[in-house]
């Protein structure tokens, strides 16, 4: 492999000096690199290296480091020569190490880690930490400042920098995407961006695609394809790619230099243009394409067979260091081979004229005031009050409404309020093309789809200054509301319940990073991340099976209390009480989960904010206790709903039992924050002992219509007493294309099987149970029958729409 | 629009009569389409239409529908033409009303459901039942015979389609993308295909890239991309795009028959250019990308607002039919623009010209022997006898063993007994990229990594004719087995456990459609989907948190009990045992849990057919209990382990309580089939009660160490004897990168935490209990220091790695 620009005559040779401290500067970090992986002391080399200098247990991936430190250096000398604020996301998630070692030279890291000082015995820890019981782990994580995006799992990194850049005209967020990442789904769909991402209001995302060829035991697909056709690939999607390849690190670093310098004159006028006025034609972002060897620098051969530019250098390219004497001699040979003696001073400070070459304050890769950094500042969202919003509600069950309707009013509003002049603001809201089907439509009235191709007449709100994102991918907008969270600002991610399973492993990850990102140094709370599910498992009975599934209550449940919540409100005024404490909670998962269809709906704002506030409530108006109540008097049977459409059949159930079992105590409980139910010291929001009894009591069987499935309840439930008595409703996957009562019916949710369970679990059943059983029987009957002979004569059609009575 | 062909000369016009014909076949087609989406009765408007024709709720995806009857009216003549053996994969899901008017004018309908016959009456159940309760779903679902692929959930036509041809020579597999399918990651991801399909031993994929422009209400990006940059953009990928576009019937007819034509003496060239000699250079393989009005041929305009062309006709393009007479008057022109009364006889066959136009037999589209029709069969797996490659395994606890080493061995040689001299066989394996690290490394004895790419000296295992599929990307393994097994083959999908969160939706989907395939006319049970996780949670050790996550068993737990298996072999004998039954299962979701790692082994084979058998096991030699108990003399305690890692933790615990506290009545139970757990009723793999209390008794309380969450466990059990009693230990989101026996101490499952609450929960505790509990919370308490001091001094580097025992 020899060194090239792919446009000759944008090579803009600098001092020759300065490629030499380049150099040097880049060997300094790699051989912190390779010292992470392989010492635990000795970390200069000061002395010869022994057997118990190594650990015991190398980890590590070497393989894709040395050009992320390439890019690391070079990004440092184009911050010092244009003040670019920059954000660095590397892809490649193993190459911690590599984003570590530039992280410490800038000198952040000593700051936010002061026992990680910038001396020979900060330098030991620095090393002995990585990939150490109780040290860091191997990947761009929390622990090294200035990132936002830890790799690990793959095909987020375009996504996190997109969603970086949105509304933040000045930064520059420079994404180096690996090509074994390259190769998922969600990557592969977010080069994208350009359809989406504004010159004018925006800042800019510079992907650099590093192809080393390998991933960990095989060849990548870019790696095997050809310059014109990876630059093809990338053209045909809005980018501008200039290749820089080569294994002789001068030409490569004067062609890498020379490319990023070009990249960002480019960006700027591009910015520039659609600052100063229209702006013109849609232009192509810069992006470039590096072709580096893997494990660059590092060992050639290992007893003989090529390890440099192969898959064997991708984690470890040395190993059993320990035990063989002439690897360690290797390993010493490698390790000296970058002369930390001409880069460190002998108290371990990195020598002045390396120094002199990292940013200053702020400008600091790792000091990115956009990732926690001293700057780093999250602004409260300007929420205007509920009760502009709040509908009419005159008493329980007395009128309908699309629930979500009002949350579209108040999310128009905070559109409104965060907007700025240049059309961007604070406040994103992402769909996957579903904002009116959602009943959020009116957030249209102030702000347009974000869409940078060609506008065409009838288009229904769509331009280029739109906040609302809308694009048919998941992993788009969870990706990409992560990355406008993580650096501060605010968002509602949309979508239908079932698909939203398509980003699960994003969540579970995003969950991870929060919890881990708690407490830690240096890191101040993001904006929570808000996932409206809408379009419900239960009213998909239009869309058939596929459209039906409430798995992502199952996969959030179990991630760290401390992040997550799970929101049931059961109507519409509900549903801007948790959407408001939503959208002001830090550092949480919040999935809130309601139906956007028409609804009865059941509370005023100051229930709903009662109900809210305790996470569940008591409705007494639907049951018949006393409300003076008192222990001697427990309720025969407690009816419990969480979620929407659980809330209307348990209320049409205690109705039956009010009217034909008016003897009976019954107790009807609406839950709304799901998490409520985990024992103290579960959860931080769990029900206390006594509220929990005050709510189920501790021995009254409880009939449960629960919105996902069923069996996810007694998990929660475990260690409260008695759970045994919990008897569960909830979707147990049976679904077709048929009516929403239907629905309820095929999963023995309905009206009328609550009341049957209820009757068989109720501790007494006072006169008229045995009628009302039978008349339940006969419903349920009847209903079949009706959806058996629907195909045959259809005497009713409105029976076809779900009567609510 | 215009009609335009983008290769000038490739349209080779057929006789005049046969587009007339074509057109009224696709008439004919349009005309059933509109009707299952409007008619409950006059299905061939016999007499004028009435508000009583029309369906009281209105559903169904009339936008893209036009596009796909041409897809088929004119595959038909592709396939009348050539005899290619035609899968139709349609990924536009809700276009399930033109792919059913296709089935039925195929008669395979009516084969398959006589109650639906050629006739008036037939024609009449057709279209009421679309999307009517107890009917069909608006989707390409499995009620359509020749369908392996439903839609609704977007992104995995491609793969599905792809995983359909691998190994079958014969086949072409037409599928088509939407444009709004191809803005979702997997799809993007899944361009990559002529990476991996091999001319010579698989059958060809033809996409059809459908753009009609808009999604359910904007515009989508390919649809607004030049058709230069999206052919640019297929090109890059390995594809020979032509496109065809236009809205004049006509000539685009003319223009998508020669683009079908073009494609499949192509496709037929290359492979005959494979399979006659060495092939040459790889050739890119033909695509279509075909632009056409949305909705097309359906209403222009309602109301004054045009909706041809435009997203107004993604659903139902006229509504409020039964309450608008002019709406009503507009559909009824609309439908007799078709000219109904020419397409079908007064007795509602299919006039005998168009009926000519149907392929015979199983060359019809909904026919294919691939997908379920007549001659679909299942071969059995030719599986060699498990003596063979069960390892030695004196006695519990005394070797260790890479656990999933001899699977790979047995996965060898299933790859050799399977493999057919033109490369291809019915067996593969897919993994992202982790074959070797999971110790499956012995199938590249006989197989390569599947590769069209450039082949480079240095490579490993890399060949074009590989039947191990490594690709860096969760969806594409996971879709093309889908694929594969779909279309009666059979295989293997290995990845780590947190990262096959990332394919979470795809497997739940699978199931969905397992689970309704399952006593589904015409639908023979395919072979199981087997889910091999490995480079587990608790064995992540080394990579930190990102790679450490059970959330799929919480994903699959839930889902239809006839489909889903979740095995936790606790070792390698036992792995080869499970991996023997997942693998001639049929219609099975099957997830085997284990790690790849050198753990210790307990069972000899026939233990661990004993084992797997009875789904779990009371281990006699681990406990104290005398082996000829009775139930009055129950255990004091019992210590229940599923998973590998749990297994190690609850026999160090046994053995430490067996040491210590000898008079202690001790059960020990491994359970390697988790459904077992559920009641009776709830699953087939359910023990029954008595087989429950031979396990755990009715009361002792059973100290369970899981693999995943722990509150996974409590939903399983609800409806057991008195659930309390159990105590569960899993992984509790606590993760980092340490050792091995630290995870299981962070998260309280290590042997000394299920000693201490063993004790705890044990009916009674007799001499030696106090002494030992002192003794396990001095070793907790020294393994934290040690943690801490990892840090700072390292006395034993040995224990940096597991020690055991």
């Amino acid at each position: 492999m020899t060194s090239t620009a792919a446009r000759p005559g944008t090579t803009t040779d600098g001092p020759p000096e300065d490629l030499a401290l380049d150099l040097r500067f880049w060997a300094a970090a790699n051989y912190l690199t390779a010292a992470q992986i392989y010492l635990l002391d000795n970390p200069l080399l000061r002395e010869p290296l022994r057997r118990e200098h190594i650990k015991p247990r190398l980890l590590g991936h070497w393989g894709t480091s040395p050009g992320l430190t390439m890019i690391y250096t070079l990004l440092n000398r184009l911050i010092r020569r244009t003040g670019a604020e920059t954000l660095l996301v590397t892809g490649p998630g193993h190459g911690g190490p590599a984003v570590l070692a530039g992280a410490y030279l800038d000198g952040t890291y000593s700051e936010v880690r002061p026992e990680i000082g910038r001396d020979l015995a900060g330098l030991t820890r620095l090393v002995r930490e990585f990939s150490t019981p109780g040290g860091v782990s191997s990947h761009a994580g929390i622990h090294i400042p200035g990132s936002i995006h830890e790799g690990g799992e793959l095909g987020y990194a375009l996504v996190h920098a997109a969603g970086a850049v949105f509304d933040d005209p000045d930064l520059l967020a420079v994404c180096v995407v690996g090509d074994g990442e390259a190769e998922t789904g969600p990557l592969a769909g977010s080069w994208r961006l350009p359809a989406f991402l504004n010159p004018r209001r925006d800042g800019a995302v510079l992907p650099i695609l590093h192809l080393n060829g390998y991933k960990i035991s095989g060849p990548t697909i870019l790696g095997r394809t050809s310059d014109e056709d990876v630059c093809a690939y990338l053209r045909s999607q809005g980018w501008d790619p200039v290749v820089v390849a080569g294994d002789d690190p001068e030409p490569v670093f004067r062609a890498l230099d020379a490319a990023l310098t070009h990249a960002h004159a480019t960006i700027r006028e591009l910015q520039a243009g659609a600052r100063d006025g229209d702006g013109g034609p849609a232009h192509a972002w810069p992006a470039i394409v590096l072709r580096t060897p893997k494990g660059w620098t590092g060992p050639q051969e290992v007893d003989g067979v090529p390890v440099e530019g192969t898959f064997r250098s991708h984690q470890v390219p040395l190993a059993g260091v320990r035990d063989d004497p002439a690897h360690l001699a290797q390993l010493s040979r490698w390790l000296l081979s970058y002369r930390p003696q001409e880069c460190f001073t002998d108290d371990g400070r990195l020598v002045p004229d390396l120094a002199a070459l990292v940013p200053d304050g702020d400008l600091r890769i790792s000091a990115s005031t956009r990732a926690g950094g001293p700057r780093f500042r999250v602004r409260p969202l300007p929420l205007p009050p509920l009760e502009d919003y709040a509908i009419d509600v005159p008493g329980p069950g007395v009128v309908r409404h699309e629930t979500t309707r009002p949350l579209g009013e108040l999310l128009r509003d905070v559109l409104l309020r965060t907007g700025r002049p240049d059309g961007g603001g604070d406040f994103r809201l992402f769909s996957p093309d579903e904002t009116n089907s959602n009943r959020l439509g009116a957030v249209f009235e102030v702000t347009d789809r974000c869409w940078q191709l060609p506008v065409l007449p009838g288009d229904d709100s769509l331009g280029p200054d739109g906040r609302v994102m809308e694009v048919l991918s998941e992993h788009l907008c969870e990706g990409w509301l992560e990355g406008y969270t993580l650096t501060g600002r605010h968002g509602l991610f949309a979508t239908y319940e079932a698909f939203a399973m398509v980003s699960a492993s994003m969540i579970v990850q995003h969950a991870k990073w929060l919890q881990t990102a708690r407490n830690h140094p240096g890191r101040t709370p993001v904006p929570s991340l808000n996932v409206l599910l809408t379009s419900t498992t239960w009213r998909n009975d239009h869309n058939g099976f596929s459209h039906q599934g409430p798995g992502l209550i199952d996969t959030v449940a179990p991630l760290a209390p401390d992040v997550t919540r799970i929101w049931f409100p059961p109507d519409a005024n509900s549903t801007l009480v948790v959407a408001e404490q939503c959208l002001r909670s830090r550092g949480q998962l919040n999935l809130i989960v309601v139906d956007k269809q028409r609804h009865l709906q059941y509370l005023d704002l100051e229930a709903a904010r009662t109900l809210v506030s305790g996470g569940g409530c008591v409705w007494e108006w639907a049951g018949t206790e006393d409300p003076d109540r008192s222990r001697a008097d427990l309720p025969d049977v407690v009816l419990a709903a969480a979620g929407d459409v659980p809330t209307l059949e348990v209320l049409a159930a205690a109705q039956l039992l009010r009217q034909y079992v008016p003897h009976l105590r019954l107790r009807v409980v609406d839950v709304v924050d799901l998490m409520g139910l985990l024992p103290p010291g579960e959860h931080p929001a769990a029900f206390t002992e006594s509220r929990f009894h005050d709510l189920f009591t501790d021995t009254a069987d409880v009939v449960f219509a629960f919105h996902g499935h069923p069996r996810a309840i007694h998990p929660l439930l475990h260690g409260r007493p008695d759970v045994d008595r919990f008897h569960v409703r909830g979707f147990t996957e049976h679904g077709t294309t048929t009516t929403p009562f239907d629905m309820v019916v095929l999963n023995r949710m309905s009206r009328y099987d609550l009341v049957l369970e209820a009757l068989r679990r109720s501790r007494r059943v006072p006169e008229g149970g045995d009628r009302l059983a039978r008349l339940c029987r006969e419903q349920l009957a009847r209903h079949r029958a009706y959806v058996v002979e629907a195909l045959e004569d259809l005497p009713d059609v409105r029976d076809w729409t779900w009567s609510v009575s």
